[in-house]
């Protein structure tokens, strides 16, 4: 059920005469035994998404994160190349809070779908420095492009935007908000390491204890990955939230967890509970108002750490001390893998968005 | 005659098989209108500007901006998607000057005809750091591009880098300046609002009393935009502007209104003027040697404003406070639509200078 | 033997149904002479490259420079557009020093072989500001793009990116150690010039004297371009060296001038052997530690310059004051074809690294 920890000098995967480069390091997974599960790839469900908005992870059911993680899974391992899904279509990356990783993924998405982009690369350089509103901003993006990816430091900005953009939006990341991407990439590695997670009858023994280390209260990433996780009650036993803040969920995702059969603890105390996590879920940095706050340097992970033999780390990078590059070459690294399925998983979000799931079907249909 | 006020949810229009999104808010011009009129668009005009600089609104006649605009109104109605008229072609984007707006607009244009794009978007971040001419420049694009898009903060910028480029180079704001392609797209908005503007015998109850509010000899948008009003003399009885400042036209303005039939008067008091004009054009910032001025905070108009119903408003944005957006809604709102028919403006006149006129021509005749 | 001083207005060239611009001032070399020098392209030896990073002027043999410099003329003088040879390949281009020129260059030449970009244009940007090391960046770039093309300011940054990055990368200018591509079209500038330069039995009247005029120990350009210049000993007589610093060679370089049969002198004074000079070669910064220097004033060059009839300047640009813009307009202006040459080099590398030479051979049996 684990992925294969390759010979990190063969980091280039042949099949179906296509190449691609996968992570040099950690597991490698394959994507193959996901495409198959559940009775494969349900197009339908993404084309509920043709021309909606991705703003938030709450807005997801389980289905249609299993239908994103397994289109990610088919265009991981297909040529698509003379399929052209996104043939004249234009993105707009929109970053107002700088991130090349987030951005660039996004765009090679795009680019690999035949795609155009339109790049804001650093905001700052907009008109907001003149003193333009985002809804301003939404109503010029409208004759641009056919959707915008926006990043933005302020939580608000969503809803600000969407005052005038007509153009489908994609959060990319708002302030202290939701990273609603980030976690549909996270799920699609959980899933390709361990695709029963998203059965019905998920057996006991396949059954996850997940910490997360983190405050998800002010970690958008962190926030978006625990609303998904709420959706896998049959194969999350529990998840355990490591954190030295009082609060640590914030009320919104403590509504949710209110309604979910899933047994949620809070701790302070990281070597406690990391010999019983099966899944542990990090991140650096949690936004406080304007400023930011690095994680707790007792929460830091190396080779010392007491992890379970088949426990895996996530990450959604950059990482800064809290984990250790020593772990790099264990099994114990998903994060790589974590990062190597992002772009799959965008360009399954930006060819349902954008309405051109045809391409996925036909594919489907000549395998 | 004016447009319509669509409801604001559909801003879709789908027409001959093709879709685009129109302004969220306020008038939604059709460009069919315009299209048909004076005989339809002479694509011989066009060819004129073949390998041709766009620097200075003062280089066009009428029946040139005619041309673009009709050509703007084809490009706006029709799907080019298949013509690809910049195949091959890779036009640069030198903005020395930041400005999201404009850069993405002529962006934008060149992708939607199958154009590629060099972009720098914040020239600080070129050679011009380490002491670099902008005549070097100049030459360095001569290989790069078959274009150059280029905004400068500086007025003589213009000149400096046409000493040693030979592409052709289209002006996108120099300093206190021009701005001749914000003009253009100005006039776009208003031939679409009233085609008949564009005739040699406009009625007088047609003709229009234009106000300016603010100072074209400092604002290199309005000083363009006045500049190819004076083309306009048989269809507007009168220019109002309405500026604190003592010489608000500047010297080479002053000289071309002389030449004009158009009275022009000039005043501070923008309360006596309103309910009398037909059109009020407003900008933001009065550039004045390196420092910029904001507009007066008595030109603001809002809802409580004495205009006359079917007066429009332009603006080329970004806007301030000067500009309330409770008047989004309403039908004064000609902003939007200005600003959504400047990607088409662009198309036009890159498949101009570019001299790919050809695919032009060929969706006239299929038509 | 010398290019042709061309008319400055006709910098459009038009050959074989296509027609490209090439430097407007100075020398304009045809390529036609290199390119059926020697033989003729040995497209095998590009192969050599396919899949390979570069990073350092070392790596390479004079045959590999001299394919590298026939191929770039056969790229400059053949219509490529309906061949496509990047179809499908994108390329990074991680920019962590600011450099539009040498961006602006790889991303014309991408863009022309219809390849597409991802591009960081300053990686300030970047997470970077958030502490992410040049290794993780080097993961997370496997999966986003088929090849890197970097610029940093530090000099270890090609070992640190190298550590997880599996795509081939090219070295764009490191900190102050090389700059590998600048010298391949250094000499593609100088082989289109005098062909014979490459060739074994290069007869005595041709063989050159080559003026150095900076440090090649702290200035990256510089000490690529004397690297390769070690390759071609039996064409150049002498190199000197021009320089205020003691020891301006640097230890790597002495290490590689002992093994070679060309005699190197160093001195501080350029006015006593301007005079016997065929090639001067400037630069304008040093790079000392995380601060520049600039080039002592005394090793200006302009009209009063006491230069040989046919002696020609080379500078890899951006200049300062270091060499006069009076130059641009005479016969010892070589940097601006040097400039021209660029794309074509660099067109001549991607294709060779990302293994699409087949374009090449294509090309060449059809001429």
């Amino acid at each position: 059920m684990v992925g294969n920890l390759l010979d990190p000098r063969t980091s280039i995967v042949r099949r179906h005469g296509m190449s691609f480069r996968t992570n040099s390091k950690g597991l490698k997974l394959d994507p193959q035994e996901l495409l198959k599960a559940f009775g494969g790839l349900d197009v339908h469900q993404l084309e509920k998404l043709a021309d909606q908005s991705v703003v938030d992870a709450a807005q997801f059911n389980r289905d249609m994160v299993v239908a994103i993680a397994q289109a990610a899974a088919l265009l991981e391992t297909t040529d698509f190349s003379f399929r052209k899904p996104l043939d004249g279509k234009i993105v707009v990356t929109a970053f107002f809070e700088a991130s090349t990783r987030t951005r660039l993924s996004f765009e090679s998405a795009v680019l690999r779908l035949d795609g155009k982009i339109l790049s804001v690369p650093d905001g700052q350089v907009t008109g907001v420095k003149k003193g333009e509103s985002l809804s301003d901003i939404g109503e010029m993006l409208n004759t641009y492009g056919d959707a915008v990816v926006m990043r933005h430091p302020e939580t608000n900005s969503v809803d600000e935007i969407s005052q005038n953009l007509t153009a489908p939006l994609i959060n990319a990341g708002n302030g202290s908000g939701q990273h609603p991407t980030q976690a549909l990439l996270d799920w699609y590695a959980l899933l390709k390491w361990r695709p029963m997670l998203a059965s019905d009858t998920c057996p006991d023994k396949s059954r996850i204890h997940l910490g997360v280390v983190g405050t998800p209260g002010s970690m958008r990433a962190v926030n978006s990955f625990v609303q998904l996780a709420l959706l896998f009650d049959s194969a999350i036993k529990r998840i355990t939230v490591v954190s030295e803040m009082a609060d640590p969920l914030g009320a919104k995702l403590s509504d949710s967890t209110a309604d979910c059969d899933i047994e949620i603890e809070v701790t302070n105390d990281i070597k406690d509970v990391l010999p019983a996590l099966d899944v542990i879920y990090m991140n650096s940095i949690a936004f406080l108002g304007d400023d930011y706050k690095t994680l707790d340097s007792r929460y830091k992970l190396d080779m010392e750490s007491k992890l379970k033999p088949e426990a895996v780390i996530m990450h959604p990078l950059a990482r800064r001390n809290e984990l250790d590059s020593a772990l790099d070459n264990t099994v114990h690294n998903l994060y790589f893998a974590q990062a190597a399925g992002a772009v799959f998983v965008r360009q399954a979000l930006l060819t349902a968005v954008l309405a051109r799931t045809g391409a996925l079907a036909d594919a489907l249909t000549s395998r």
